[in-house]
Parts: structure tokens; sequence; C-alpha cells
């Protein structure tokens, strides 16, 4: 696999002069990496600047990993000529297998690459992409953001936009790889693979359907890192689309998640809570149990919080006697002597902070969530600080949701840079609370 | 109600010289506007370069309305010299009334307003706030653009977070609304109200508790415009935190459900929904029926989309006959042949075009869905102005599920300026969408 991830040279076969073609662009952007890129294309001379090759024989050098970007019919050939070569991993780019049809062409394809011992990615995929080796083996045309999170996606397009997306939205990556139809390299393979890879804290994946649900099941019970997917095809409609898209069979959603729930496999609801759920793993403290201490300035808040938590499964936990009667002490008195602990619209930063005090070395919650509303004498920026000194002191799981724009885009920032993610709103909150721990 | 939203002379009575006093804030805020605007303090000659009243008995000229920012024990004095005035109308920011038990002094208020005919809105309220009319009568510190929501909240505090997240994300009202325990000026007032605005096309409220379900549900009825509420309290443990928040009684979830339902009222899930929902009454065309067509570039976003729909109970139309035969005319043979329309990877925006006007003059679908990741052939801005052009043309409604980041962006501010707005992925995409239909 470290051939696919880490190459030190790579052919890129199919490699075109002209924009806007797949081999154009793959060699591009393998160009800006540090390896040795050799472009192969029997009808050109040079293709940006770099002679090109009629064959991969015809390079001199030895040639870790081959991109190919040509049309279906000729892929078996020059598979088998990069077998000859020595080549040891090859990325199929080219779509026109099975995922129309063509299951045999894609077996062809296979078994000579078996017979010199490379393995495949793909066919029918986006290619693989490595922010810290700068290595972008895809037509996608920028570098992601360098990051924690391996994202395995079984669909190559939404892995576009997700990559577009989150340079946009700064989530980087350890790792992409668009998988297509998996004839060798197997998403199971892939999670293995970044089990073992340092760079990567969270394992992300867009799936679609598995060949073999049990040894993704096996691999998912070893790995130690977070493992959350997205499954597409939940649904009659979902699956009916999913097997025109991918022509594999997606399997009952039921079967889906009690495997997942078996292997420890975070499942999530959509593509904000794969990527939420994802960086919150790889950044911030996860409580290992349900029970929630709410934290407010807002009632309002309060109470879709509330609502929010109970909806998703997740616990109000009940302010034992002791604790109201030290929250008594500090706060004014209409505060609301239950959980959500509403500190009033009027509170300043010392009242979170005083409440954080007494709470500091209790037990009997698993997590806190502290809301804040930019009222007048809330500093949000200070209430911030307070957190995180919080959080780094006791180790106690803090969730925060700090609501508003301009008000609080300070106060989130110094919030991000201390590892503690804001929720927009109390509603989304929950739901990938709840992802995390039930 | 004129003089609440749109009153020729104010007086603010607890105007305060010192920054972060609420009576400091209003004031300052109320100055902005092209009002009369007069300070009420005895303990001040001026504020804020103005000249101060000792009472607003003491103010010459006429007074529409006055806001009230002084302790609670005051307010009944105050109350009572603003009637004697001849104020129409007052907004008692003050708290210290029912919220906290305080029933008895909430209604003697009452009683001395109704006396000298005034509408009172509050007490315990964060005020009004009206674009057009530059008029802040609040103590949130900025002015929020002008747009077509009339935005109705039960907790000052969320509207705060509300309103400051809007400026951000350039969502505009034509009203907001804090109704604090709204001891005379209820929800259903307000409705009926913004039912005549013109400048209101849709109606947000945040709900905790109604005090006169029957009266909401009449007027709900009657008004023309769609009303949108997010409806704090639903569960257990939030209507217990509504109880402590707002000190009435949250009732049952499910009356409430039947009762919006009844009465036409959308009830949303959070705060997203509210406004996302919201949005798309105010500017778009509204689908009338649940029969939705997916057209996308992306396989993988089309299995997501047709999970989603089928979640939240949207219809994913089967394709006649003749639409299939007609779209295998202008589409690579490998394509879905099946809703979703899958126009594949290297879809160009002409293929786009082509589809749209294959089913342009059809009606055996309610709505269409159009998803694009941006893709090398698929030039985001170019399908944006395809889509404008059908919309414009048709009166289909259109959603968009333009996906990414600065690949998309472009194209989704020329559907903005064209009143299509672009859900970021279709899972939410779905559910506000169902919201709106269902």
């Amino acid at each position: 696999m470290k051939e696919i991830f880490n190459p030190k040279s790579i052919a890129v076969i199919g490699a075109s002069r002209y924009k806007g073609k797949v081999g154009h662009d793959v060699f591009k952007n393998l160009l800006k990496s540090k390896k040795k890129v050799f472009p192969v294309n029997p009808n050109a001379n040079k293709i940006l600047g770099k002679k090109a090759y009629a064959s991969v024989l015809d390079i001199k050098e030895k040639i870790d990993l081959a991109v190919i970007a040509v049309p279906a019919d000729i892929v078996p050939n020059v598979v088998k000529e990069c077998g000859e070569k020595g080549v040891k991993a090859v990325i199929i780019i080219s779509s026109g297998f099975s995922e129309i049809g063509n299951k045999d062409l894609e077996n062809k394809v296979i078994v000579i690459a078996k017979a010199h011992n490379m393995k495949v990615l793909g066919p029918n995929c986006l290619g693989v992409i490595n922010p810290y080796q700068k290595l972008n083996a895809s037509f996608f045309n920028k570098m992601p953001l360098k990051g924690d999170i391996a994202f395995i996606s079984q669909s190559g397009a939404l892995g576009v936009a997700v990559l577009d997306w989150a340079i946009q939205n700064k989530v980087g990556f350890s790792s992409f790889v668009s998988v297509g139809n998996c004839a060798d390299i197997k998403i199971p393979d892939l999670v293995e693979y970044f089990g073992e890879d340092k760079k990567t804290k969270a394992i992300c994946i867009y799936l679609e359907s598995l060949k073999n649900g049990k040894r993704f099941m096996e691999i998912a019970k070893k790995i130690k890192k977070p493992i959350i997917v997205l499954k597409g095809g939940l649904t009659e409609k979902g699956q009916k689309a999913a097997t025109t898209h991918t022509a594999a069979l997606a399997s009952s959603a039921e079967i889906y998640k009690g495997a997942f729930k078996q292997s420890g496999v975070l499942q999530v609801d959509n593509l904000h809570q794969l990527f939420e759920v994802a960086r919150h793993y790889a950044c911030c403290k996860i409580p290992t149990n349900k029970r929630g201490l709410i934290i407010t300035n807002a009632g309002g808040v309060g109470v879709l919080a509330s609502d929010a938590f109970e909806k998703n499964g997740l616990e109000i936990v009940e302010l034992p006697e002791k604790i109201i009667k030290n929250l008594n002490k500090v706060l004014p008195k209409h505060w609301s002597h239950s959980n959500p602990i509403d500190i009033i619209g009027d509170a300043t930063p010392k009242r979170y902070k005083d409440v954080l005090k007494i709470i500091e070395k209790e037990r009997f919650y698993d997590f806190v969530f502290i809301a804040l509303t930019p009222q007048t004498m809330t500093n949000p920026e200070e209430v911030a600080r307070i957190v995180v000194r919080f959080n780094k002191k006791t180790k106690i799981p803090c969730f925060t949701c700090f609501m508003g724009g301009d008000a609080v885009r300070k106060a989130k920032k110094i919030l991000k840079e201390n590892k503690i993610l804001n929720f927009k709103e109390p509603g989304y909150g929950a739901e990938v609370i709840a992802k995390m721990i039930i």
C-alpha cells in the first residue's frame, strides 16, 4: 500500500497535452509533487515540458506507481506492460468496467495485475491524494489541507465536492482515496492501512456497498481509531440509485446498522455529521457516556438544547442537591435551579467561571455543553478562555454552542485553536454528540 | 400596533449615561433612527447630548411609544405616567415579573396600561427592531438587514444570537419582536399584524408556549402568508427547561403538532430549518406536492438524495417511458435510466440543459432537485445560468444542491440573485423541502 500513498516514482499512462483531459490534469497535479513523474503517451514528444514515453517499458528508471487514464479497452495491455516493467501498484482512473456491466474486462485486468504481483486501486476512480507528501495522484485540481482525517469515498464525484468544501472550511486530511469499483484494493484494506498510518486520527468513509462485510468488521474491530461511515443506499430508493451507480447491490439498512454497531463503527446520517464527528475525534476529548450538563446564558437555548438532547438519546443529568446549594451561592436568585443551568441573560464571564469551578471536581456528568448568546454583559472571548482553561485543567469533554455571527467569531477561533469545536446551534450539536457516544 | 413598529416620537424611560446599561444601549440605538427620541432619567441633565427629562410628563411633545428600562418595582408608576401623558404603547424591557413569579406586579402594570388604553409589549423582553424604519427599540446593538421575514421570538437571548447570525449570513428581516412575557400583546396579535404588513412575506416564530392557542389557530388559518414555527419544549426535559425559563407551562408536543397542522402552520425541528424554510417562502416558488425529480452529475449525491428524500417522505417519481426514450437521445449510454437522473461525472452544462429541455413541458413531477459536484467538464456557473433560465421560463420550483467550496461559490451567487436557494448537502436539503410541503 506504501506505493500508492508514498511512491518515489510515478508514471502517468495516458498523460495528455490537452487541458480538460483527465490524463492532463492528473499529470499536472503530480508535477507539483517532489516525486519523479514520467508521462507516457505514444503520440506526444513532450507534455508540460517533460519528455514523453511511448510505453512505460521505455522508461529507464524504476517505477513504483502507475496512474492509468487510457480508454478501458487498452487498460489490460497497459497493465501488462506495467507488470513487465516491475511497477508495484497501479491506480486505474479509466471507467468502462464493472460499473457499466463490463465485469469480464475488469476481471481480465485484475488477473494480469495479480500475475505480476501488482496492487490495483480502481478502476473507475478519482485517484489518491496525500497532502503530507504533496502527492495528488487524482484529477481533482487543488491540494487539500494537511490534517488528521483519512477520507475514503466510494463516489469520486462526491469526493471532489467534499474536498473542495473542506478547503474552504479548513478541514484537513491525512489522505483521500477514491476507491472506484474496488476490483482489487478494497475498503477494509484501506481501513487497515489507515489504522497504522501515523498521520491519521480518524477514518471517514462514504460507503455504498461492501464486497466483504465480514472482513470489514474484523478489521474495524481491530483498529483502535474511530471509523465513521456515511452509508449511502439505506432506503429502498437510495439502494436503487446505488445499484445504477456502482452496479453493486446495496444490502439492507438493518444488516449494515447491526454490523457497524457490533464492530464499533460510528454510522452517521449525512455529510455534515460525517465530518463533524471526525473532526471531534481527531481533535477533542470524546465523552465515554451520555450524561450531559448544559450551561447557558439564554433560557431559549437551554430549552432547544434540552429538546435536542432528549430527542437524540442524550441524558440531561439531574443536579445533585449539593451542587444546587453551591450554585445558589454564586448565581442570581432566579437561576434555573436545574439542568440546563440557566445563568440568566445578564451573565458575566465570571458567572460561567464560578459554575465551572463548582463542577470541576464532580463526576456526576460525562460532558459539559456550554451555550452562549452574545449579550451585553457576556464577553464571548473571555468566556471562551474560561472554557479553554477548564478543559485543559480538568480534561472533562467540553462542547460549546456559541451562537451568533460576528459577535462570537473571535471566541470561536479561541475555542478552535484550543481543540474545542463549536456547534452553530443546539439541534445539530446534540445530533453530532449522540453519534459519537450512543 | 403601528405605534410599536412605526412610532413618530419615542421616550426612553430609564435612559442611562453609562455604557453597558440596557437603558443606555436602547437610547443609543434609537438615536440612530430618524424619530424624535427623548431620554427620561431624573438623575441626569443630558444623555448622549440630548436633554434628559425627569419624567415623561415633562416632555412637551406628543409621545407615541415609551420604552421602559427601569427596575421592576418602579414600572407601575412609570406606566401610569405614560398613561397620563397620552403615550399610545409601551415596550417594557425590565425583567422581574411573572417570569420569576411576580405575577401580581405584572397584572398591576397591565391594569394601569389598559385603564389608559395603552398597548404593552413585554415585560421581560429585548424590544423591537424595524429595519425599514431604521428603528431599533431594543438593546441589540446592530441593525439587521432589510428583508422579507418577520421574526417573533419568545426568547430574547436567542433572538440576539439569531440576529447576529443573520447579519453575517445576509438574512434580512421586515421586523424583529422579542415578546417577553406576553402580558398584553400576544403572539397571535403579532401574527395578525404581520399578516397585513406589506414588507413581510414569511413569519418565523420561536415559540415556547401560547396563552391562547385557539386564537393563534384562528389567526393562522386566516393569514395568507407562511407561518413557520420552531416550538421549544417539545420533550419532557425541554418542557421542564421552558417552565423554568418563561414560567409558562409548555403543553404537550402532540397537541401543538396537531394544532399547527390544522391551521396550516409549518413546524420545523431546529433553527437552521426555521430560516431555511422562511427564506424559501420569502424568495422562491414552493412546490405544491411532493413528487421530486433529481438530476445529478454525481452518482453518490443521487444516492444520498434518494435516501434523504425517502426518509423525509418526499417522492422520487418514476420516469415515464417517453421521458426515458427522450433522455436516451441526449445522454450517454450509461446514464441511470431512472430517477435520480445521473447524467454522469463528465456531464457538460449542455447535458443539464438537454435534460431540462426534455422535462420542461412535463408535469409528472412537482419540483426539480438539481445537484452538481464541481467536475472538470461541468462548469458550475454555466449550469447555474441554465437552471435560472429554466426556472424563469417554466415557473417550475427548482432546488439546487451545488456542492463544494470555492468551485461553486460564483454559481451559488448566480442562483441566489435569481431567487434559487442552494442546499449545502442533499440530507439537510430534503429535510427543508419536506418541511415546506408535507
